[in-house]
């Protein structure tokens, strides 16, 4: 039995009291903690509470001496650390009592400290110079408890599926070959046609389930086998079937649905042009009715109105072609048509051209061609005519009489594929992450001089940081995607444009999300993350382009800020305006009064976790830019500068906008979603994702609170810290949190994954 | 003629002063320059004088209806704004004065506003209503003189490099195929190699020109071939032929070093484990000297020992191994030996075995693989001793005593090849942008509802704002690189690791900084960008791995932090610690004083401009992050934390200290080379260039400085704000600046750059 002048009942405090003062992380609701936990200690004489207390005050904190002095009784002490234990700071503790003392009960009031400030063995295992029973990681969440929760009510979709990803024809290999891989894909796209996932999402009547949020799941889960497969099956179901369904009627329908669900007919979607990428109402390619043959006239006027980067181009029989619709003489806009482009034989037919885009980045399972039309004469009836018709009499009819309106209309109508693509990236960000942990659950590098054992590269503080926000933001990314789509699929919601704004915004961040992460994990997993057979190479070359396709991020978050700023644009240049702002100015002001310097410098953890501050922050942000925005334009408008140009001149405040309306947006889904888990112990792990998404948010844009005035310097060092700490915090689980994404075992074929 | 009540000494001013309020960019510094114009203008009476000054108060504005009556009047007058001409708005002025009035003489008091000011067309040319003869790009500047800058002294073998890539050996085609991939880069090594190249960097004697700086040119040219040329060159001579160089002595020269240089002999550099990628000292492969035989046994012990991803391990006759070396039963540490791996019919030698890495991400052109060893002897001559020898009795010998300090000599002398990596990645970047921006100076994308052009999209704000300060970069970094190869490679420099430290920090930034920049430029270009055929694609999965070879940034970084510390690090837990920390601490403290509120919102443009404010901002902050760091880690020493996990709790500090010393050391070596640039004209052009990309990096980093009370909230708004008005200065010559890095003509081959 060793010796020490500390009796039991404060020796047994000291472990605990060592790991508070060395971390300097002491603030007062963490101390409130401690204080609670020794006046509730019936097994502490008075003066034991009273030494105890004395070492809790922060403006007297123990002295190095001292601390110096518990270090040494406890590294004597010659006990191992259990980190599997259940408590293992209180057993740990009553172990080191043991050896000094000869009575040694396990203490309650110490488990609940350790459980209260949430203090893990990865804090402290290395501050005793004692032996460690390490593990790389915890069982105490449950991965498949988790997954269920994610797949909510989808989950029968989302089992079967995964489950049908396991015939060999998904698994994945290397493909250098495009022709090749192409075929390998092809093949893929027509064996999920042929079980019915190509037609979830149409009616019923035509071989589908009305399931478009379930679309959506699989869409992300396609991720697990191919970018390639995922881009290519959305063309042929989302975006040719997708456009019979949603701009066609029931003639179109009853001709081509089926077939396109099923990929009996192969299609394409003919939108973008060489010339013109994002500003689809510039397109140059005609469709000019011509009254005598009853028949409509799809021609490329020049050189650069080709259409460019069309997915399936090369094994389309049909494609949905936008193209300006000139009816007697007059231009009505953007509309699709139907355009046959092969015979039986694969022929092109007469007046079709179309060329191999050749080789991407990414993915190259995708046959991109550029297709030209030359005066190419179709059916009056293959005009996709819900919208905007050509009757028999050969008149022109919309029920949108506003041709902006009814371009607008028709291109909010493929709003969804804006969500799966940012599902889909979502989906790929997952994945890169769960190989990167996976990796760095089981990698050593380093060592101090005395271990012989290397650190888990997991265990570095940079490596936490780098990838346990990103795995936070993909929980929130998929609760806002889910419920995102959940309200572009309701049919009962009333505003789509508000829909486009959001959906608009989303991707974007999204997107933008997923490259970074990918790109962190393929760092993170050194020259390893660089093989191809560790997939993250394919996923940062397929992920890619997401932020380019289905609208640029750039144009797109744009259109998001300007969503947020139109309750009111319409009102620029009139009296109504100013009255607006006005409004808007005192609701700005108000909130403004409530960041006095007590606010701005509040560092307690119960502030700083609490969501309340996160929406304030969030909230202020948007409102902030919104009203800075609208003051600027509103000034440059007064002093006669053209709207454009005013535009223009304030461009990446715009940008700025998009992006806080976007977080925002997505955070406050989330947390609507986390109220409604039942389980409390999942909660509370989701409860501290969010915190962290949060956190790292406006840690993020410090410099723009701090500008502000809304955070103070010492408000954000602490926020910064908090991230950290929350990062080392999730750090037992971080094995469990990649496993519950749910990715087939059959899917993971990254050797270091393994 | 038409009509207005203003002089035509006031009208003259009319546009200028409507250009200046538009923009509310109106500092002191600005406003002087103006006032000064004014009061030296002899063609203004004084009541003119008097009125034109009453609108230049910030405090009292012209107000918006005065504004706007400017605007009508300038707009009314129908004059054209050509851009071209070389003071724009003064002759601008001057037709819109000759409109109004029968006298309109030029005047020089404008001409020195819009010089000094930098007043560009495209600041303004959408502000008026009236027609803009417009032109992408000025011709100010002379690419050339900018390119002969650059090149400084290298300029006769870059000339004569780049002229030798015409060789239609070097035309860039589509590569999948690996073998046949290696093939086309190996007959480009041996391409380069025979013209007197490999040997660059060796001495005279050897075919050389000794000559590493220039071979440091070459090597960011190469990369505008191919990255695989560029990587598969610098293994055969810089890794390969250079181990012998700087490891071994005058025998293994003799032998070996001219057949290195010309290619003859293929060899790799066989230092990575599988086991152990950036921990070297932990390599597992050993070298048993055996006194029997006299030879040295090289052995790959366990199943992860194997050395990996070894460029040019299928080509390679010889390797230089790096290995345990263990002499009568000691183990002396990690050295060199070269070991014979194929015979003369390229089949593996006994107890050799080579397997590809397979597909890779990127530099597919590289042959990478794993290499075993069983039991392969090889003669003693083969360890490459200059630092450590086993003489003929069989003893070991160094006269570097200290292992620690023999270790890193070795590894000290291939730093030159970090610098290499980097300058690659520069010029990875500078592909990048120049692919973009002469992109952008043709596409046009938006218009407003009036005009019939769309705008380029290099006039778009965000587009200058994501692309300017990333060509301001690479020219800092293009200096800094430069200067270091420069100190590398004078032998009377006493102090290596100091160069060791800076080069480990430079290489980390300026890897990130290119990847970064590739990344944007792919965004930039959208769609185009994802083409092969334009490039970026390439360069993107080439220039990515260099984050994370010849040592992982992450790791690398640390270095540098430690290499910043190190002075005081030895001192730790003495009593000479704390007294250095004092002195730290007293130097800090007169650092502080200075930072008063004024300081801290100096928003004035001649102060944001000078060069002594951003070096006094790099300064403080490399400084007072050195001093918290310290102070953390004394901190947990002294409560007895032990000290290697006391440097894993401040890791992230660490990150933060390296990347702040190697951005102060950059920029600090820039300005002073730009010190030095006779040409005027040009030396503005640098300093401005410069300005952007210390007031970027301070922008970029702007949390950190307000959490310090450094900034002001005012001030860094200020600063977002120049740096956005820097890229919109720079915009007329943004194609003249990529033009300046010299990429030879034959090497564009991007489509999209044409």
């Amino acid at each position: 039995m060793q010796k020490t002048h500390y009796t039991a009942g404060i020796l047994q405090y000291i472990p605990v009291f060592y790991v508070i003062w060395s971390d300097n992380l002491v603030t007062a609701s963490e101390l409130n903690v401690v204080q609670k936990a020794l006046s509730e200690d019936k097994s502490l004489s008075k003066d034991e509470k009273k030494q105890l207390e004395s070492w809790l005050n922060p403006k007297n904190p123990p002295s190095d001496n001292e601390l110096k002095n518990w270090n040494h009784i406890v590294s004597n002490s010659d006990v191992k650390l259990v980190e599997s234990e259940t408590y293992p700071l209180a057993a740990f503790s009553q172990k080191v009592v043991c050896t000094y003392h000869e009575v040694c009960p396990f203490n309650d009031s110490l488990k609940d400290i350790e459980v209260n400030l949430g203090i893990q063995p990865n804090h402290y295992n290395h501050l005793f110079d004692v032996e460690v029973i390490q593990k790389s990681t915890s069982d105490f969440y449950d991965a498949s408890e988790i997954d269920i929760i994610l797949k909510g009510k989808h989950a029968k979709v989302v089992d079967g599926f995964r489950a049908d990803l396991k015939d060999p024809i998904f698994k994945w290999d290397v493909h250098r070959n495009k022709e090749e891989f192409r075929e390998v894909v092809l093949n893929q796209v027509k064996t999920l046609a042929s079980k019915g996932y190509g037609a979830m999402a149409y009616p019923k009547e035509y071989g589908g389930k009305n399931d478009m949020e379930g679309y959506a799941y699989m869409f992300e889960n396609m991720m697990y086998v191919d970018g390639s497969l995922t881009i290519k099956f959305g063309v042929q179901v989302g975006l040719f079937g997708g456009s019979i369904q949603k701009l066609g009627t029931k003639k179109h329908h009853d001709l081509y649905l089926s077939d396109a669900g099923s990929s009996k007919l192969l299609g394409c979607f003919a939108m973008t042009e060489t010339g013109h990428g994002s500003n689809v109402r510039g397109i140059k390619t005609t469709a000019t009715y011509d009254k005598n043959t009853d028949s409509i006239i799809i021609h490329t006027p020049g050189k650069n109105d080709n259409k460019e980067y069309i997915g399936n181009a090369l094994h389309s029989k049909m494609a949905s072609v936008f193209a300006q619709l000139i009816v007697d003489g007059k231009n009505e806009g953007v509309h699709a048509i139907l355009v046959p482009l092969r015979d039986e034989n694969h022929n092109e037919l007469p007046g079709i051209t179309v060329e191999d885009n050749g080789y991407k980045l990414g993915l190259n399972g995708v046959d991109n061609g550029k297709i030209w039309f030359n005066q190419v004469s179709v059916p009056r009836e293959n005009l996709l005519n819900k919208y905007g018709n050509i009757k028999p009499d050969g008149s022109y009819h919309s029920d949108i009489k506003n041709p902006n309106k009814r371009f607008f209309t028709m291109l909010g109508t493929l709003v969804g594929g804006r969500i799966c693509v940012a599902r889909a990236g979502l989906g790929g960000a997952k994945m890169a992450l769960a190989v990167a942990v996976k990796h760095a659950l089981k990698r050593r590098q380093f060592n101090d001089s005395i271990k012989v054992q290397e650190d888990l590269l997991m265990d570095y503080p940079s490596h936490q940081l780098r990838l346990t926000p990103l795995i936070a933001s993909a929980y929130v990314y998929h609760f806002s995607l889910d419920k995102m789509m959940s309200i572009y699929c309701d049919e009962s919601q009333p505003d789509k444009r508000k829909v486009e704004t959001q959906v608009a915004g989303l991707k974007s961040i999204i997107t933008w999300y997923a490259n970074e992460t990918i790109q962190e994990c393929r760092e993170a997993c050194g020259g390893k993350g660089y093989l191809i057979e560790n997939r993250i190479a394919d996923l940062k070359g397929d992920v890619d382009i997401f932020t380019t396709f289905e609208g640029d991020n750039t144009v797109l978050l744009q259109l998001a800020a300007k969503g947020v700023l139109s309750d009111f644009k319409s009102e620029f240049n009139s009296a109504g305006f100013t009255s607006v702002l006005k409004i808007l100015g005192i609701q700005i002001s108000d909130k403004l009064t409530t960041i006095n310097p007590v606010y701005a410098n509040k560092v307690d953890k119960d502030h700083l976790y609490n969501p309340k501050f996160h929406k304030h922050a969030f909230n202020y942000r948007t409102r902030r830019l919104t009203y800075t925005l609208a003051m600027r334009i509103r000034g440059y408008i007064k002093k006669g500068v053209p709207s454009y140009q005013a535009f223009m001149k304030v461009q990446t405040h715009i940008l700025a906008l998009g992006k806080a309306y976007s977080c925002e947006l997505a955070y406050n889904t989330y947390c609507e979603y986390v109220e409604n888990i039942d389980d409390a112990k999942n909660k509370a792990l989701f409860i501290k994702l969010g915190t962290l998404f949060a956190l790292q948010e406006i840690r993020t844009d410090a410099e723009w609170f701090l500008e502000q005035g809304y955070l103070g310097g010492t408000k954000s060092k602490a926020i910064r810290q908090r991230v950290e700490r929350l990062c080392t915090e999730l750090r037992p689980h971080i094995g469990v949190l990649v496993d519950g994404f749910g990715i087939p075992e059959h899917c993971m074929s990254a050797p270091i994954a393994q």
